[in-house]
């Protein structure tokens, strides 16, 4: 296969850090991205060249490019955390076994909104040839944070655990888990709209956090079910009542920020007397420190539920690499999927 | 020796918790104690009588007479958790083995503010005859406390700790333990009067949270010093920010709560990206999940500490029973040292 010289990309426009704090929200992509044409990267000792065939935009994605993310921005560097494609050069003896598989990728080393993305042949995973590719594109981010996030829930031992923004493709593979594993979400949503959906994969109780009445129907449903587990990417003063309506021992897991309040701690005895804790999910986090087996292992129950039906990658919009700077933000403003990028 | 069928004691006015949540601070004690003469207690099996000898006045005590303890408060029993004295009767083996003997101990029955108290024989502590009563009544509470929480420090691996409302006697003991580790406390008060007895007990930095630049202040000396655990009874905005000061991996750890604010979490990203953790300690979850072999260890330290002089309790009031419902809010007041009650 001929790898071209130059390539088509979606770029970033600005370095580092942004020092705000706003969210995964995006009113226009124009201040942060630009389309260029640009040389196609070379892969160095124990990296692979990836063709991509489609790449997906995740709520970190837009966390990135905004500065607001737990790493730093490079300026004219490919945007695109994850996506899918065909290995087509690499360097060192197990980059070079791939080439010509067909992987899902995490882009360690040159984003995925491009025609080729480099990344750490490590950070590939070879796909089941019955997947679509709309589920392989979205195979690593959501559905290895479900599945380590539910590990917490089940090593915790309770009857149900609770997830917040739960119409996120994340919420939906996390319900679909709790329903098999016979531990139901306790899903809390922004309109009753969503309600149904989640009730139909599995939630055993969905509360729409703009109802008035939400506070006591929480309070009700965690004093029936006895959630300790808040896996929340809101972190509003809505998550912080949840939390401190929840039992003794009940931890508030925060891996992501979608409203820009700063919620107030007003139950701080409960740290002390009922043993409760906040701490923070981050999948790098965890790829770093669980072991390759047990990852592979994780990754194998990842392809099954795809390939079986069980999970289900929702889209909601497509946009090739030349819509992607007019068109992104319009695109991740309708609900209930997932905005995938074609070459 | 012949044991009353009734005593003096300060007993409660009120069953159950109260709701509110001021801190372990006392406007006036006669909403909440009162002075009577009641039935001696009898030990039940386990169970041990001590003729109290001093009892100490602990910030967990005003929470509890507040009914801002993680306990609930009993109408009509005798308050106070702390104290020494000589046990006078016992039911079962080792509580009769007991007899006789000078112990410290945590009332969990009948209170150590009166003559005499009535807790398990497991919540005794034989004391060495060369340790003063003023320093054997306050032996259980703060110095496990500060044992227990500075284990945290040492197993964390960092070259310093931060330790607020450092003027408290556990503040102290713990600034002595980390001078003699070799991990030295980055103290803060509110004072500038506190300040330099806690650089001769051996603080690395004392920063006065009152001071204009006190948060630039913090940040350059966390970024010179590297703490990464925050062991913190105040629970205010300022807790929060030095939090969010200091490096990843940071465990914000409350043991208590001397502000009445509610602290608002202005990064919850680092949660996320800085491995960053909010939890609680309590002496009695530490207690109940500790193996008696390792208490007895930590127990015999204290003691060493004490008779060599490492440790010392200073005094700063002394009340008969009879005059602690009016003049202990005026003896909380006092500065630098601990509250003592002698029947």
């Amino acid at each position: 296969m001929t790898i071209p010289q130059t390539m088509k990309a979606v770029v970033q426009l600005h370095d580092g850090y942004s020092g705000t704090a706003t969210g995964p929200t995006l009113d226009d992509a124009a201040p942060f991205l630009e389309l260029r044409e640009i040389p196609v990267p070379q892969p160095a000792e124990g990296q692979v060249l990836i063709k991509v065939a489609m790449a997906s935009v995740n709520p970190s994605d837009i966390h990135f490019i905004k500065g607001e993310y737990g790493q730093p921005r490079v300026k004219g560097a490919p945007a695109g955390f994850e996506g899918c494609g065909t290995v087509v050069a690499g360097k060192g003896a197990y980059a070079e076994s791939l080439v010509g598989q067909r992987v899902a990728f995490v882009a360690t080393h040159s984003g995925a909104w491009a025609e080729y993305a480099l990344t750490d042949a490590s950070a590939c995973i070879p796909v089941r040839p019955d997947l679509r590719d709309e589920d392989a594109a979205a195979q690593i981010v959501n559905p290895l944070t479900a599945m380590a996030m539910f590990d917490i829930v089940r090593e915790d031992g309770a009857e149900s655990f609770v997830f917040t923004a739960a119409g996120s493709q994340l919420g939906k593979l996390a319900i679909g888990l709790g329903r098999d594993h016979g531990i139901p979400a306790i899903a809390t949503v922004r309109r009753e709209a969503q309600a149904e959906a989640l009730r139909a994969l599995g939630a055993a109780e969905v509360l729409v956090t703009t109802a008035p009445d939400f506070h006591e129907r929480f309070a009700a449903v965690a004093a029936a079910r006895k959630p300790r587990i808040l896996l929340d990417a809101v972190g509003d003063q809505n998550s912080a009542d949840m939390f401190f309506a929840m039992r003794s021992g009940a931890r508030w897991i925060t891996y992501g920020k979608l409203s820009s309040e700063a919620p107030r701690l007003t139950q701080m005895g409960q740290f002390i007397f009922m043993n409760k804790r906040i701490e923070g999910f981050w999948l790098t986090r965890w790829m770093q420190s669980t072991p390759m087996e047990q990852r592979i292992k994780v990754v194998q129950e990842v392809q099954e539920r795809f390939a079986t039906g069980k999970w289900r990658t929702d889209v909601s919009a497509r946009l090739p690499l030349d819509q992607v700077v007019e068109g992104l933000a319009e695109a991740l403003r309708r609900p209930d999927g997932k905005v995938m990028i074609t070459p």
